[in-house]
């Protein structure tokens, strides 16, 4: 069976793991590929243009926008970002899913245009848990930690509007079970239209 | 998390393996039962009263309908079948993930009192080879056979109906594609309500 690949938009609070569930996965699996974003920040030391985001001007941003060159874009701390929707499409047309990193303004748009898109919510198994971990990290300050922490209470309101959550208590179960969504998802008469009607037609001619 | 079982309803034509592949599952994880259903129709050779089915007369049936102690049942053949309501709650409330073999009629039937219920369609990987897997059985005549793609003919109009196709290539691969479609629905917001809640109040302690 060919199939179409699909687009699985992630969200998440600051520390419950998602950038390393999504690597990991697709470290795993070739068969997915990791959107990379636009945006008009500069780029941090280490960052290459290509690999972590596309570095554009103000001016190039826009006229991605104005050429309906994004399935969505947002603007965060002065500076846009933005998902290429080349990239996204060549991937999907070439049977490879396509996970978006993002925010729930961008997922909202991405589902908008996507109808088969879905939408997974990456959650800690507490939130004891994710202060932990974004203490761990040793590198926030406290005042970084709060800010997080408030973040994660304001998206928490936002679970109910994605389609499945994942629980990030261990990462290798985490990246399985991503994985088992999204196989899972694969499997609906929905995107499945063509083999559906292959095997009526099949039957069809074996009993006419 | 504790979480609460739901009903996964199959239906599937006629020797593309839905029984097999159940029967394979039920053994691999013991997070799911089999619904063994009520019939008045009568024990074959081999048949053992609540093990295959519960045999009952046409009275006691007729008494299980009346209480409301069936969730779906249907006339075939002469004979009522149908599922004892008590045996899919119990389990259900022990957090074990209840399947039922049924037809079409009986899983809208199921799905329109269990919202949360899900329903998955097991079809061959083609027409030709359900009929190679008909006639391998070696049992069934011509006729028979003849009959059983032409019902596979009539239930295909209905595919669209489920929520998952399972397409039963390989019974091991066919076993686990339906056990990773039962755990992805389990992520759903819906059926995470409590997870959701409490991990919001953390937050809201972490952060007043």
């Amino acid at each position: 069976m060919k199939r179409k690949g699909i687009i699985i938009v992630v969200s998440g609070f600051s520390g419950a793991g998602k950038g390393t569930i999504m690597k990991a996965l697709t470290a795993r699996y070739d068969q997915y590929a990791l959107s990379i974003s636009a945006t008009t920040r500069d780029p941090r030391p280490g960052e290459v243009n290509g690999r972590e985001y596309f570095f554009v001007s103000n001016e190039e941003f826009e006229k991605l926008i104005e050429e309906d060159g994004l399935i969505e874009h947002a603007g965060y701390v002065n500076h846009y970002y933005g998902t290429p929707r080349k990239f996204v499409e060549d991937k999907l047309n070439a049977g490879i899913d396509v996970i978006l990193e993002i925010e729930i303004q961008g997922a909202l748009q991405v589902k908008e245009q996507y109808k088969d898109a879905i939408s997974l919510f990456v959650m800690p198994p507490s939130a004891q848990e994710l202060e932990k971990r974004l203490r761990g990290r040793g590198t926030e300050s406290e005042e970084v930690i709060a800010q997080r922490l408030k973040r994660a209470c304001e998206e928490a309101s936002e679970v109910e509007k994605y389609d499945f959550i994942v629980v990030n208590d261990n990462l290798d179960e985490a990246v399985e079970r991503v994985h088992g969504i999204i196989s899972a998802v694969h499997g609906t008469p929905d995107r499945n239209k063509e083999f559906i009607e292959d095997v009526r037609n099949q039957l069809f001619d074996l009993t006419k």
